[in-house]
């Protein structure tokens, strides 16, 4: 495992972001505190989406994840439907697609509209009706006011399933196949904070998408052998973790990452890098190569991946690096300290 | 199914409070937003402490909670200390006493000291570690300074189990085992909060009792009936939800009511029924009556049982209603609205 850096006296908004400050505190602070704990299975130490627990002949797959997202609607969402999506991909991307169950507990703040939470619950229903799925059991919590910032949701979801994805499992040769645009979710959440005059429509890209990864895991078969979802510090965090785990190097193609143009406007004008900006609708597959064809097949098929692409490649050297191929030569691709903003999801 | 009050357009603090308010707000805003989506197995329209869901001859439990407690620590425990037992505690009161995981997510305020959050992981381990399981997964966010007070904690856990209690399970004749004193939790943090000059030792009672459900589960049997934990709203809140829910009146012997003599100095000193105060290390036990000699027996030789005692019995008439017989005489037992103190776990 890669040494990273100390855990800082006080924890800054940078641990809470995806990136390598939040990977550092959680090696350093959450791990050494639990301990290697035993588990049949993926636990805490692999540090991926979720676990996974033997259960007889089938794994039980685990995620949990708090939303803390500012604003609560944002064009494209809410965090209702952030919360669900989240979680239900945090499954899919373990390989687990037919969520059994979530929970939701909801901490409010003293005041809080009653009319603003239904219509979260309407929002966390139909996210559920689209990944197929329901809550099952949940939690009620109310701070004063002043002690929380409106609501936070946390969810937690389970599933069963044979095979087990790990984000780990990259070799070298293995392509890497993005499901569809990237940098929508975070661009529309900076928009909304900062009221930006953006021209174009930014809008969140939050789905569930277990149903397109159920397609491409019949098409790839054995032969697709890790994913990751590319939330919190965007694509090139996701890269450098799958990198770092599969014990390769990946170098990036820019000109196949499909940006959708007014997300590129966006982010040329901001000085912003689309690989580091947060999706809440996209999975990074790596396949063998000889599957990458009829998995890209399938997704294109489905209508949430239309504008699948092959985006990167394994290579024996450089373990744990990221190169950026940008058709004018290659550069290292520096891994995100954490996602650009606080409270993107 | 009791029809209870509105919801007011804004949330207050008494519905995060464990009571009348909050069990309305679950009804009319989150189960009536979500819908009552279809489960094979005990799910969320049955406001049980978790949800149980058929996975081949076994039962999958699931629970969830936040954890807001304020002050983080106090005598007798922390927030990492309750959360893993207050999680474990509501599989184990499902009948599930062998917690397979837990996950735990954590919000922090920005700012946050990392020596602290160091010790409220090694409490977290240390309970993990007394009720036998382990955290297996995890989410870590941040919030800007003055939007969240300090850190919340959200633990989820799941088990399985060849049987299910359900607090609904009550019948007329049945009698009603607490076991151990009552409100310690709640008085110990009321003392902490307000730095109360209170005579003697408040400490909370904050434990995984899995192990004490253990043994009452092999001694009872199938004429161990229902279970419940009294947290928010203390034993008065989960007798009211178990008579109503079992649709039997039930009879409280207050003179049989184990209360340390600390607790109930300090409670008549603020004017305050132990019976509605939180407690973190108890559960409520419905039996058969021949059980109960066993039950009560094989509770009392286990470290946490040693108060052990029959409290009540249940009756066919009032469905739904709680009785105190006080030794001079009978009175209804009002549900509380809530806890008496916002942020008691």
């Amino acid at each position: 495992m890669i040494r990273r850096g100390l855990v800082d006296d006080s924890i800054g908004l940078k641990y809470g972001a995806g990136g390598r400050a939040m990977r550092a505190l959680i090696e350093r602070v959450c791990l050494a505190g639990i301990g290697a704990a035993p588990v049949d299975g993926i636990g805490l130490a692999a540090m991926d989406d979720g676990a996974a627990i033997r259960v007889g002949d089938q794994w039980l797959v685990i995620t949990t994840d708090s939303h803390v997202v500012h604003p609560l609607e944002f064009p494209g969402g809410d965090i209702g439907r952030l919360a669900i999506s989240g979680t239900v991909n945090d499954l899919a991307v373990m390989g687990a697609t037919e969520p059994l169950a979530l929970t939701c507990a909801v901490i409010l703040e003293e005041g809080f509209s009653r009319a603003s939470l239904e219509q979260v619950y309407v929002s966390i229903r139909r996210a559920c009706e689209e990944a197929g799925t329901t809550i099952v059991t949940g939690d009620t919590k109310v701070m004063g006011r002043g002690e929380i910032d409106g609501l936070v949701l946390n969810t937690t979801g389970v599933a069963l399933c044979k095979r087990v994805i790990p984000d780990a499992g990259l070799e070298p040769g293995d392509l890497l196949i993005v499901t569809g645009t990237i940098g929508d979710h975070g661009m529309a959440i900076m928009a909304a904070r900062h009221k930006l005059a953006l021209e174009g429509d930014l809008r969140s890209d939050v789905a569930p998408i277990n149903g397109l990864i159920r397609v491409a895991l019949a098409a790839g078969g054995l032969d697709l052998v890790a994913m990751k979802d590319p939330t919190r510090g965007g694509v090139s965090s996701a890269l450098h973790e799958m990198a770092e785990k599969g014990g390769v190097g990946i170098i990036v193609d820019e000109m196949q990452v499909p940006v959708r143009q007014q997300v590129r406007a966006a982010c040329d004008l901001l000085g912003i890098d689309p690989l580091a900006v947060a999706n809440e609708g996209k999975a990074l597959i790596g396949v063998r190569p000889d599957a990458a064809d009829r998995v890209l097949t399938a997704l294109r098929r489905h209508p949430l991946g239309a504008e699948a692409a092959v985006i990167g490649r394994c290579i024996d050297q450089h373990a744990g690096a990221v190169m950026l191929d940008t058709g004018f030569g290659r550069r290292m691709l520096a891994e995100p300290e954490g996602e650009l903003l606080p409270r993107i999801c």
